[in-house]
């Protein structure tokens, strides 16, 4: 059975979303457990009883717009922090949130702890492209700065993710650049460069430009947390844009338009579809010694069935373990 | 009489774009001069002749492959080189090249050269946002690693010509960072912030997510080169990929699809429009003694004219004479 501590509490949309998302996931998923940290009251009225679903009462919570560390510390009782705590004790498997971010990088780090020999774990997403199959990504900004040999970590992370969870067999991974050249980008690309063209074991396939991203041209991509980050945002926000571009240029093209737009619903929503993060499950603070998996703020049910597959199968395929086997060698 | 020197051999559509992009503004401006400098028997057969249009025939041009700094060290008579050369010799005011970006830089910087105190000259383009008002970024990629201070001289740079090209009263200036909290960022942000903050002449607004950039937050958005073309080439891409998405959705939606699109196509070219980085005009290399301005490389005519546009408005404002006369009092 695979335990999975569920933070109820956080999300924008918590806790409706999580405990609907929960009654779906645990229908579905036959092999899963899940423990859910948060409000008995507030949870009650959604969740479907079931023997595999265990409220652990707490009224304590981190709001989305407190100071991650500062949180931490001082709300011992918080959902989040009470999830990731029975990690750390053998009570779960793995921890999920739609809550505050840093507050769950800081939880995973202090509370569930690093796995020997990661030194900065690193955020990781599987984004989708064009062709559906989609990449990992990682740092996404679990970390402000970073070193080369944290850049060369992440390539070996990214590699065992999409092998893994994601069932690759020999992923390609790319050093997110500015330019596809050997000697291109600051001092840390051009370390990290030769760090991963020295390593036999990785399928380094270059340098590759932030244009290529969506086009599928790596499995993995690796940058550093604030590139990541400001890149990760950008897709979000750009994609964002040109669909309420394409809202408003109907908007104001008139009936010929309006009809037009009706016609291409199905199309305009298998568009939707595709771009949808969402259904790709959640990000997850990879490099610790438990699946610590953060779920859109802004996640509905849906979501969060597909979050609780991502754990599942991050449990079911022991990446964790792997890692720390990976890793111990390394030392 | 503003004289332009203007690479015609540079960019995917060389020289025709470039020519008919000439002949074009040179009628709707009549207080421009062209210098055009490339091939003859290539550049003539797309001429209008017109008296304030002249050919400085030249048969070496620089490729868009090859190593930026080599090839204008070594190819002196390259069209691009001949331009530039025509600004330091003073023969002409501007330059204007659709080709090699890395050799124009070079070319930039090593034959126009900086403005006194100056430290590192940043590409600047004003890029779209969703309500038309567009807004200014810098350093796009003219660096690979910069320093507080450089970002520093962005935002007295970025100011400035937003303040004189785009006639904007008192630009809001905001750092691209990863958060918007003061606190945020790695140390290049932290300490570009406290010198942001601390200088009374600057409309600082703060920190700025990429998430927002689109959304029209800041007049003037700083960055650092690596970071600056990271995001610069996820706004591209994420583009291109959202609209081939739209394409596919439409295609694969049967006939019913094929008709709304049909009844939609006005909205769609609207659509495209707004996405259109080149109505805005081209890439400045600015911080240099004399306007030294990149057209997309895949310029068409139409870009080719908003790109003279451009240069004669920063000639018409001074904007490069101003921006000495601040630098001069800085040091």
């Amino acid at each position: 059975m695979k335990r999975i501590a569920v933070d109820a509490m956080g999300g924008d949309y918590a806790p409706q979303a999580i405990v609907e998302g929960v009654n779906q996931a645990i229908e579905l998923y036959k092999d899963i457990e899940v423990q859910l940290y948060g409000d008995e009251a507030k949870i009650k009225p959604y969740l479907k009883e079931n023997p595999r679903i265990r409220i652990v009462h707490t009224e304590e919570k981190i709001d989305s717009d407190e100071e991650p560390a500062k949180a931490i510390r001082r709300k011992k009782q918080a959902s989040m922090v009470l999830a990731a705590k029975a990690v750390k004790d053998g009570q779960a498997d793995a921890v999920l949130s739609a809550g505050n971010t840093g507050a769950l990088l800081a939880a995973g780090l202090f509370v569930v702890g690093r796995i020997k020999g990661v030194e900065r774990p690193g955020l990781l997403s599987t984004l989708p492209t064009r062709d559906g199959q989609g990449f990992d990504m990682l740092d996404l900004g679990a970390n402000a700065e970073n070193t080369p040999h944290h850049l060369y970590q992440y390539a070996v992370l990214g590699a065992f993710y999409a092998k893994h969870v994601r069932g690759l067999t020999n992923p390609r991974i790319g050093l997110l650049n500015n330019g596809t050249e050997e000697t291109k980008g600051d001092s840390l690309r051009k370390e990290t460069y030769q760090l991963l063209v020295a390593d036999p074991n990785l399928n380094f396939i270059g340098n590759i430009e932030a244009r290529e991203l969506l086009n599928g041209v790596a499995d993995v991509v690796v940058a550093d947390g604030f590139v990541g980050n400001a890149v990760l945002k950008t897709i979000e926000g750009t994609a964002m844009s040109v669909m309420s571009q394409l809202k408003s240029a109907i908007a104001s093209g008139g009936l010929r338009a309006k009809l037009g737009a009706l016609l291409l619903k199905p199309s305009l929503y298998r568009l939707k579809d595709s771009l949808d993060y969402s259904s790709a499950g959640g990000a997850v603070l990879f490099g610790l010694k438990a699946p610590v998996v953060k779920a859109h703020g802004s996640s509905d049910a849906k979501s969060i069935v597909s979050t609780l597959r991502q754990i599942r199968t991050m449990l079911e395929t022991d990446v964790v373990g792997q890692s720390v086997q990976e890793f111990s060698e390394e030392e």
